[in-house]
């Protein structure tokens, strides 16, 4: 919608995300907008690395979602703090959205933020949280044309995730289709092919995020 | 986003669709539109449906997405009128879109037309399109629990597709679950359990579109 009440809704956005920002640089915080399609393994994602990183990294999480609790239940079982956001008929998160939930989280000391967006492929692409770090999650059965059919959200990702690979003997997906697809969108976009359910792929993912933690802490 | 300017664009909408309608009626043509996430398989079952009701049926696909023509040449394939409609960034159909797609398909004669929507379990839900029936398509990769974290959506359907069957061996989806899920959202809705890729499940609901072109054709 190119409407001028929409770029007035964007630019206040921007502005709290500023300010979500400059909170997260203050405290050395990496924060990372996981954003995906609803199914694609978010959360589960998020209790893997949850795993691997504790407890030498304290990670705490805001979950978004239409409705339910569920999310944030799964995070907490891990011993990490989570926020659960309820959106209601909202299909992204905002700026304000998360600026409220960091009420509810101590920041001193933190290491990571975990932002997992609402489950939708489009429109969170347009609203900045504050992030330092957008990470698009794919899925082998959502099938390997996933990144031209919604290149707004892959164009502007700082990582990709493919994940569910333990399912490629099960269903017809091509994963050089898929590279080339992703590339032809996002060039030189880092991309981890892991399967969350069998902890294949993990190591590499987990070093990548202590690394992009590693740039915050000296920046 | 309740704000006057976006009602404003339901209730035009909602005129737009109310347009389409009438002449759906006026040729006595079923209307569906196809929801669903991003990969969950809406192309795969109208290829299937397509292949079990021709020639006895006429029918005429309108395909949404941001980008690429992949799904338009997939559906011609099968000897069926389709036009694309690409939104750029846009998450879901509008009633102009099809009213305008619709001059590029001969309606006399035509027994059913299928609107895939755009790939997104959240925003099309608000947006009628001038359409008999709406049809939400899950899938067993996407997780059990997707009625109650998307219950906008699937609130509003008049019959749920559970597509990939196939694949319950392989991952952790609790058929139960899902249909105490799906009944605490939507009591009384229809639910197919198939799977486009074996054929699985495709008979019910080949056979309840025909029923539903019936009950058009009385009325």
């Amino acid at each position: 919608m190119e409407i001028p009440v929409y770029r007035d809704i964007l630019e206040e956005n921007d502005l709290k995300a500023k300010a979500n920002s400059d909170l997260f640089k203050k405290f050395s915080i990496l924060t990372i907008n996981l954003m995906a399609s609803p199914g694609a393994g978010k959360t589960a994602l998020l209790e893997r690395t949850i795993e691997e990183l504790s407890p030498s990294m304290r990670m705490a999480v805001i979950e978004g979602d239409l409705a339910t609790n569920l999310d944030q239940e799964r995070i907490r079982k891990h011993g990490v703090p989570a926020v659960q956001i309820n959106t209601g008929s909202g299909c992204h998160l905002r700026a304000d959205m998360v600026s409220e939930a960091l009420e509810e989280i101590p920041l001193a000391g933190l290491d990571m933020l975990f932002i997992e967006n609402v489950g939708n492929l489009i429109c969170p692409a347009e609203f900045r949280l504050g992030e330092d770090l957008r990470v698009i999650l794919a899925s082998v059965p959502e099938g390997e044309e996933k990144p031209l059919k919604y290149p707004v959200m892959f164009r502007e990702a700082d990582a990709v995730v493919l994940n569910k690979i333990d399912l490629l003997p099960y269903v017809p997906f091509n994963r050089e289709a898929f590279l080339c697809n992703l590339y032809s969108i996002a060039p030189k976009v880092p991309l981890f092919s892991l399967s969350c359910r069998t902890g294949e792929g993990l190591p590499a993912w987990i070093e990548w995020l202590k690394l992009q933690r590693g740039l915050i802490r000296r920046a």
